[in-house]
C-alpha cells in the first residue's frame, strides 16, 4: 500500500484520539476516527467506554454536529471498523450509510474469527479500504486486547519495587516504604490502565494493601471503573475484613475450593485448580481472558512473582528500585530456585526513567 | 571575587588540559595551566605524570617553544601553584620569574601543610592571585587526591556487576559472565583512572581473574603505568601462581602474618591488623594512602564489599546491572545483615546510563 504523509499525519491524529479512552475503555480496545474531506478534519471521534459507542460513531456524529457533510470523506480508522452486532450496530455499516469513499485502517481486527470481515462490508459497498498504516503504534495501544484475542489470556505486567540489591522486604516482612512517593504514584497509573490487579495471600497478610485506584486524575473521569482485584488464597489465610476485600469495585478470591468465611458482597469466590498445592496460574489468567480482562497487573510477593515468572507468564517487568541496600538477609524479589548460569532468565530492557529518587526500569520478558 | 565571561573560557580550557593527564599523573593530581596575553593563548601545558614537569611550567615551555613572552601574561591554572621543591622546582617560583602579571587558579591546594603558600609567593612578588574561578569542576578533576589529601585516605570507588534481582554469582560460585562486552569495556576505564585496584581472595579463588588494564586505548599511552593490585588473603589460601600475582606492575597480598610460600618478586607480602579474623579496611587503606594512592576501584565478592560498604569506606558504588533473574539461591551483591529497614544503607543515584544490554548505575554512599 502507498501511503502519503498526509495519510500518516491523519492517522497519527487518529492514534492520539485513541489513547483519549487509556484508562476507560475496557474490555473493549482503545479505538480513534478521523474524518477528513478536502483535506480538511471535518469530524473526530473516540471510543470512551464498553456499552458507548465506538470511535466511527462518534466521528460522525462530531461531523454532522458541526454541520459537515460526510459523503465523500476518508476514515481514518485505528482498528478494522466492526462488523458485528454488540452492544452498538456495526461500525462498518455506519460508515457505509454515512457515505465515506476510502477508509484506511492502521491493523485489522485482532479477533481471527472476525478479522477482515469489516473489510469485507466496506469493499462490497464499493468503498476504498487500505490498511496498515502506522500498525505498530496502533498495536501499541491495544497490546492486551491484542493477547487476549490472539491466545486467550491476558497481558500480564508484573511490577514489583526493591532496593539496589533487589530485595523486597525484611525477613520480618518489613517493607514500607522501599520506593518514594513518586514512585507510588506512578503504581496508581499501572493501577489505572489495568483491567484487573493481581496478589497473593501472604502480600495482604503482611501489608493489608487497599490495590486500587486512588489517584484524583483517574477517579475524576467519568468513565473510570477501578480494576478488579484478584487475591489469590489457595491457603484460605485472608480474613474477611481485609481492606483489599472491602472496597468499591469487584474482587475475586482464588482458592481451589469453597470459603465457609462470610465475605463482602462485591466478593467473589472463584474456584481454580491446583497443581502441586499452587493456584494453576495459566488456568487463573484463562478466567481473567474470559472475563473480558485485557491486562493483568501483577503486584506480588516474591514468591507468587516468582511463580509467574517461572511459568512464563509474564509479558513486561515494571522494577521501581530505590537508592538503598536492604542486605543480604531481606527478602528476594522474585523466587526463583535456580542452579546454572544457564538457567538464568534473560529479560530485555525498553525504559529507564528516574521517578523521584528511584529508577523505573521496564522490561519485556520472553 | 569578580570574573568574567573570558576568565570562565579560559579556565574551562584549563580544564580541559587538566584531563589530558586522567590516567597518568597519579600520584600526583590533574593539572592544566593556560597563559593568556591580551586576549591571545600563549601557550599551554598539563601535567602528564608524576617526575616530568607540572603544568605551569609544560605552559610556560609552550609559549617560549612558539616565541611568545610571557611577561605581563595571565595564568589561568585549575589549581594553586606549587610551593615546595619537590620531584621539579616550585611553580610558583617559575611563574614569578617568567613575569607572569596575574595567576587566576581554580581551587587552593587542599594539603593542609602547603595551602596558601603558592599564593603567598606569587603576592610577594607583586602578582595578582584571584581562586575559586570554577572550583567545583576543578575539584572533580581531583576528588581522589582531594580526599587524599585532606584524610590520608583514598577515595574508593566500589564496583559491582549483578543482575536485575541483585545477584553476583550463583551460590555454586559460577558468575562469567553477568554483563556484556560494553560493560567489562567500561570496567577497564575504571581500572585505568585508579592507583590501586583491591580484590580479595574468594574472587581470586573462584574467578582467577587478572585485574589489569589491558585495554588499548590506556596501554598505547606511553606514561600509563599498571595500576598496583592489592589481594585482600587473610586465610592465606591465595597460591602463588594465581594470575593476579603474576602479571606486569605491582601487587600487595595483605594477611596479617607473614605466608611462607614463595610469591613472585614483584608481590609484595603486606601486613594489616586483623579485626574479628578480618583485614582492619581502614589501616589497609591508610596504608594505601601513604603508598600515594589517591582512587582505589574495589572489585569484590559480596563478603568484602559488605565489609567496605558497613565500614563506611566507599565512596561510590558503580553497579553494572544486566537485564536477568539470577534467582533467589544466588549470591547477594554485598553482604549486610540488615534486619529493620531503618537500618537500610540509603544512597544517592548520580548517573544511569545503559551500557550495550546493560545498565551502569552510579551512587554516591554516605
Amino acid at each position: 500500500m502507498n501511503f502519503n504523509a498526509d495519510d500518516s499525519r491523519y492517522m497519527a491524529r487518529a492514534i492520539q484520539l485513541a489513547r483519549r479512552g487509556w484508562f476507560t475503555t475496557r474490555t473493549n480496545p482503545r479505538v480513534g476516527c478521523l474524518l477528513v474531506k478536502d483535506n480538511i478534519v471535518i469530524g473526530q471521534g473516540w471510543h470512551e467506554k464498553a456499552g458507548l459507542p465506538h470511535a466511527e460513531i462518534n466521528a460522525i456524529f462530531d461531523a454532522h454536529q458541526q454541520n459537515h457533510e460526510v459523503e465523500g470523506a476518508t476514515a481514518y480508522v485505528t482498528l478494522e471498523p466492526c462488523s458485528h452486532h454488540g452492544k452498538t450496530p456495526p461500525c462498518a455499516e455506519a460508515l457505509v450509510q454515512a457515505g465515506v469513499r476510502k477508509v484506511i485502517c492502521s491493523m485489522l481486527d485482532p479477533n481471527p474469527k472476525v478479522s477482515g470481515r469489516g473489510v469485507s462490508i466496506l469493499e462490497k459497498a464499493n468503498i476504498e479500504v487500505q490498511s496498515g498504516l502506522m500498525e505498530s503504534e496502533a498495536r501499541a495501544l491495544n497490546s492486551g486486547f491484542i493477547k487476549r484475542m490472539t491466545t486467550g489470556l491476558p497481558r500480564v505486567v508484573a511490577k514489583t519495587a526493591v532496593s539496589l540489591d533487589g530485595r523486597t522486604a525484611m525477613a520480618s516482612g518489613e517493607s514500607q516504604w522501599i520506593t518514594g512517593p513518586e514512585a507510588r504514584k506512578q503504581v496508581q497509573t499501572l493501577r489505572a490502565e489495568a483491567g484487573a490487579i493481581l496478589t497473593g495471600s501472604g502480600t495482604v497478610l503482611s501489608d493489608n494493601p487497599a490495590m486500587n485506584v486512588r489517584d484524583s486524575r483517574y477517579l475524576q473521569n467519568q468513565h473510570f471503573v477501578q480494576p478488579l482485584r484478584v487475591v489469590i488464597d489457595s491457603g484460605q489465610r485472608v480474613n474477611p475484613t481485609a481492606k483489599i476485600l472491602n472496597l468499591d469495585g469487584d474482587c475475586w478470591l482464588v482458592n481451589s475450593r469453597r470459603s465457609t468465611n462470610d465475605f463482602p458482597g462485591n466478593v467473589r469466590q472463584k474456584h481454580v485448580n491446583t497443581v502441586k498445592d499452587r493456584i494453576d496460574l495459566k488456568a487463573l489468567l484463562t478466567e481473567l481472558g474470559k472475563e473480558g480482562i485485557n491486562d493483568v497487573l501483577v503486584e506480588a510477593g516474591g514468591e507468587l512473582l516468582g511463580g509467574f515468572l517461572s511459568s512464563g507468564l509474564v509479558d513486561e517487568l515494571v522494577v521501581f528500585m530505590a537508592p538503598k541496600l536492604m542486605g543480604s538477609d531481606a527478602r528476594a524479589m522474585a523466587e526463583l530456585p535456580l542452579v546454572k548460569m544457564s538457567e538464568a532468565m534473560n529479560l530485555e530492557l525498553r525504559d529507564v526513567r528516574q521517578v523521584g529518587q528511584d529508577l523505573k526500569l521496564t522490561y519485556r520478558v520472553d
